[in-house]
């Protein structure tokens, strides 16, 4: 039903976007992290089972707790991100599901010892998809994403999920206004033949 | 820099966008999923790697093969889409490199048996990011999705992807205009504080 976006829109999310791990030095709000949240969260998710959990390092100490974690080339991406998200997903997002997906009973279909593997690939896929309404999200709203997965996914869940041991980080994304003069040159994206098939 | 999009664009790439698996009957053409892959293309992966792989089940004959390998509940949805495409992987994304990653020879973090895990690790979270920027590019576009994981994996890998082994299927999505009258109520979505945390 929908029309296409404006050509300024879809640069915006997609052609022109570029990712970015420095930035302006122009602070992002708690607001404005709501904000990602409160568009990111209708994305779809199998069974509306939204295992996404976010920790935001906002504070100067989270960040340099998060670095301390991280690969040597993104410790000082992250302390100088206005904020850094961790991305992690609920791998017992079943026990959120009679609230999530009232309409039926799907509990039994992911409770139990033996269903911990088909948890994990649930949870990782979907937080995973998540991840990506939250990337177009933040730049719907005008901000750029650096998303990481150079650090220790351990130590991090350690440091910052022991408290919910179901939780396990996924990836990191700073979230700021970015500093165009110093993004790279824009990598190679192949055109439609190499990597799609029609049948 | 940018500006937030229009509460209009806001409201149809998230708070009025829905998960559809009914259609309206109109078609989709090549040339739109050549449009989603030409935005989709364009969100960020881990050094570039750009796993997904899709193949474009258009043709009646092709959505009766993917329906015959899917759960009973979802095989008149893919039949009845104008199109349902397979996200795949490439669990060989590294082979590509030389290519998406010229700036550094980065194929020995990821070639040899011992690395199979970690490749398919990473495979399987940035292919399905780029699962939620197909997901959002098609939004962009004016159309409606219709994700699903119900399907039998094993089985649309050795039908679909024998000839290129290192491809093995995520999920499927599919794509059209959706028909507004078929739509189930919103499921719920919690606010920032069930999920998220500001350190």
């Amino acid at each position: 039903m929908a029309a296409p976006l404006s050509e300024a829109a879809l640069d915006q999310l997609f052609r022109e976007a570029r990712t970015t791990q420095w930035f302006d030095g122009r602070p992002v709000s708690e607001a404005q992290m709501e904000a990602i949240w409160e568009l990111a969260k209708f994305g779809p998710t199998s069974m509306n089972m939204l295992p996404a959990r976010i920790v935001w390092c906002h504070s100067a100490e989270a960040k340099e707790r998060l670095a301390g974690h991280a690969m040597q080339g993104n410790k000082d991406k992250i302390r100088a991100a206005p904020v850094c998200a961790i991305l992690a997903m609920d791998t017992d997002f079943h026990l959120q599901m009679p609230m999530l997906f009232p309409v039926s009973d799907v509990q039994p279909m992911f409770a139990g010892d033996d269903k911990a593997a088909h948890r994990h690939t649930q949870a990782f896929r979907n937080s995973s998809l998540q991840g990506g309404y939250f990337i177009m999200a933040a730049r719907a709203l005008g901000l750029d994403c650096g998303p990481m997965s150079g650090f220790d996914n351990a130590a991090v869940d350690a440091d910052f999920l022991a408290d919910t041991p179901s939780w396990k980080s996924n990836f990191i994304c700073s979230v700021g206004y970015g500093d165009r003069s110093k993004v790279h040159a824009r990598l190679p994206r192949p055109d439609f033949t190499l990597f799609n098939r029609v049948l």
